[in-house]
């Protein structure tokens, strides 16, 4: 399933691939896809294996606030 | 002996690093602190082992544009 997660504080081409990179290490997540400009990314993934909060979780690792 | 060297672009931590990182690993560069705030490098180096010029670069060579 797709879903759109809004993301705060990414700047730059360094956090979209911080982001995008963190995701696509989680066991489930089939593809990310940051959208700089609109402030989100775009996660492909698989809910038998992967949590919403799994991936919410890996985005604030990489020091970025999710509004939920 | 130390410069200022003006840089556009960077915007976040990763930025930050991106550019400290590059310069520390020119022979001669001391120290290199990125201030995100004032858009802009401060270089402690040895003009006898690297030039403006090398700094610049590798600044380039990291997606920044520097202010000459």
């Amino acid at each position: 399933m797709e879903q759109v997660i809004k993301v705060e504080g990414m700047t730059c081409g360094h956090c979209k691939s911080a982001v995008e990179g963190a995701l696509s290490k989680l066991d489930g997540v089939k593809s990310a896809n940051v959208d700089l400009e609109n402030k989100n990314v775009t996660v492909d993934f698989d809910d038998s294996k992967v949590s919403l909060v799994d991936m919410e979780t890996a985005i604030e690792d990489q020091g970025y606030d999710v509004e939920k």
